[in-house]
């Protein structure tokens, strides 16, 4: 790959709150890995070929941590029932076409191209329970040039009979038979994917669990979204006090863990998060679309956890990450209030760490543009927006994520890779 | 104009939480009046011309309630502050450039267009406290096609000194001066606009009241958004209890006057706007981004008051009454949540009856496609969104509202006539 540098104004957040700014600068990576900003292009790469951006913004890709691939069909569709209902309803009998091979290449390729046409190129996904099409959509994904994880979903009870099971034995081999298939994927993982504690036997927990203990894999659920399944839970569980524990006792709780929603957790779940590592994503559209509550994300920050954002599609209405930033600023906003005005909302600086920097931990690499990490970066061309006064490059950041500007990508980059 | 004959799948809200479809149907206009909606084409319109939509959506046009247009400039930035501490810091500053009348020529004409491109055809909105770029607002609000009410704001204290201010006496001449240019304009009319309460000293109210009163000229204003401005109004209106009552006592509050907001308005507040016929306007996501509060839209529509939406731009970050509709849901749930969930929240066929036809009052008309009403309309052609499974039209035209669909619309008419 050799020599990539881009110029124009360079923004990255390389701490919570904080937006480095380097206007007419160069980002300058070698074989996909950045080995820097600079603000004058140095010695060593003079000569090199440079591509000028001009004044468009150079920032940083985006990572969705959590969104559910086979519920993309019904995208904005069905949003008028609380968790459970809105399973049993919408999701499930949605989920239940990609047992057709022919309909999951279809409908997978057009998220996988949308994803990176939103400047989406590092995800967490749930696919459905099917092999098959699990394989397909992580095809698709490395062909648009989509990074990550995807997890093949188990659940063997409380499933939809006849349209969407599988037995617990039929679970245990499919899901051999999906990680055996992953080796031949370079740019994305399994991650083993329990659906969440009610959609699994005791017996399938355990075989999960241990196969990432032996395997080394990473996992991700859902945790204490909505109250009506917390109960659920502790009636499935009452040997647990607490949700997490429902997912500890098995050895799904680790520092390759990672939870969406956790609107619910108290100070006694959150912190079982901290100490094991476990990461959160925070879902803020799903999470009003299906009244679950609001998630209090200041003091998950405060506590110091690690806080992500997921579209969570299709309980969230939007695939573009620039929608999610700004609906987790607007629920900071909601939580505010709700903690009458005694918690502060986050700042766009804030809401753009978390769509951004917040995951690189989870993948292994450190906040912004640090050399040393993959080059996973956007080109946002806002010209073509109304712009009556001069803006700065922070304010036309803000703009684009309140405008939630995914027209304004005009190139991205993904694991070193131009891939739009 | 004659006749105007439009077939394709027609969803209209003739009432609160009702959708009426008529797929493949006929809207049939004579002289820009709605003469009514027909699954045939009746006999005595056999040989006429139809404009045939094919599967199109061909739904009412938006009414944005409550907008103040020289915010334009500033839409989607600075969104960090508390609504007083946001009008000195952002709002005063950039609606004093509209002293410039060139530079207010190009702002309009592109708000005038945005607006006609989103499908909103009516407005009640407030302009800055300048004559000349109020009456360039109108003139291009109506070459756009833009209907309804337009206001020169009035504020003569605790203004932004040395940039934005008028003299009581300079108010009350540029008022009239106003008023009198207003003669000029068919499809705009004026609507007097006293900023807020801490903008105007009595005398100015008291000779707006007389002016509304004289001339049976309609009100806006601003009413219960945000506690401190309740606290400042309090202060400056010893002799009122409540807000409203420093509109009323100067005969500022009948069945002519829409107020904004209406955040913590209570039972008696609520009540006295329901007894003097007042209209509400909700802008959710004003609200929302000001921190303001959630304004209790659920309870004012069982009490039977009239409840209108609105962009308020810019305290509001997106002119597309599509975004507005999905906010005034989004915000139903937030409140939802806020009441232990002891309020329903807005399903999607009430927040497009707010979006719609809940303004109809306020225009004399009925909801809906009435006959008798003016045709105010928008083609959908949302063929062009991943479409995997079979949505009815309902279907389609939630997802639309969800997916902020502003690009859908294909073709727009007002009073009757084409703009789109």
């Amino acid at each position: 790959m050799a020599l990539t540098i881009l110029k124009g104004n360079i923004v990255s957040a390389p701490r919570l709150g904080q937006l480095d700014v380097t206007e007419g600068g160069y980002l300058v990576a070698r074989d996909g890995m950045i080995l820097g900003v600079f603000p004058q292009l140095p010695a060593e790469f003079q000569g090199a070929f440079v591509e000028d951006f001009g004044g468009d913004l150079i920032v940083q890709a985006f990572s969705d941590m959590h969104l559910h691939a086979p519920q993309y069909p019904m995208l904005a569709t069905g949003m008028d029932l609380p968790l459970l209902d809105w399973l049993n309803t919408y999701a499930f009998p949605t989920e239940a076409r990609f047992a057709d091979r022919d309909y999951a290449r279809a409908v997978y390729r057009t998220l996988a191209r949308d994803l990176i046409a939103g400047g989406t190129t590092r995800v967490c996904m749930f696919s459905s329970l099917h092999t098959d099409a699990t394989l397909i959509l992580m095809e698709e994904l490395e062909r648009a040039g989509v990074t990550g994880f995807v997890g093949k979903v188990n659940m063997d009870r409380n499933s939809a009979p006849g349209l969407l099971e599988e037995t617990t034995e039929e679970s245990k081999r499919e899901t051999l038979r999906w990680l055996e298939a992953c080796a031949d994927f370079r740019g994305l993982r399994p991650i083993l994917t329990p659906r969440f504690t009610p959609s699994c036997t005791d017996a399938l927990m355990a075989f999960l669990g241990e196969l990432s203990r032996t395997r080394d894999l990473p996992v991700q659920s859902h945790l204490s979204e909505n109250r009506q399944e917390i109960q659920w839970v502790r009636q499935l569980h009452p040997d647990c006090r607490q949700y997490w524990q429902t997912y500890q006792k098995f050895g799904l709780w680790h520092d390759k863990t990672v939870m969406a929603h956790c609107v619910w957790s108290d100070e006694e779940e959150r912190r079982a998060m901290k100490e094991a590592g476990v990461t959160v994503v925070h879902c803020a559209d799903s999470n009003q679309n299906l009244c679950s509550g609001v998630a209090p994300v200041r003091k998950m920050l405060r506590e110091g956890l690690q806080v992500t954002l997921g579209s969570d599609v299709a309980g969230g209405d939007s695939l573009s990450m620039f929608q999610v930033v700004a609906s987790s600023i607007r629920a900071s906003k909601a939580r505010r209030i709700l903690d009458n005005w005694e918690t502060d909302f986050l700042t766009v600086a804030e809401g753009w760490y978390l769509g951004t920097s917040a995951a690189a931990h989870f993948f292994g690499e450190k906040p912004g543009f640090a050399p040393g990490n993959r080059l996973h970066a956007m080109v946002l061309r806002d010209t073509d927006l109304h712009t009556p006064s001069h803006l700065d490059p922070k304010a036309r950041l803000e703009r684009a994520v309140y405008l939630r500007q995914k027209d304004c990508v005009r190139a991205v980059w993904s694991d070193g890779r131009r891939v739009l």
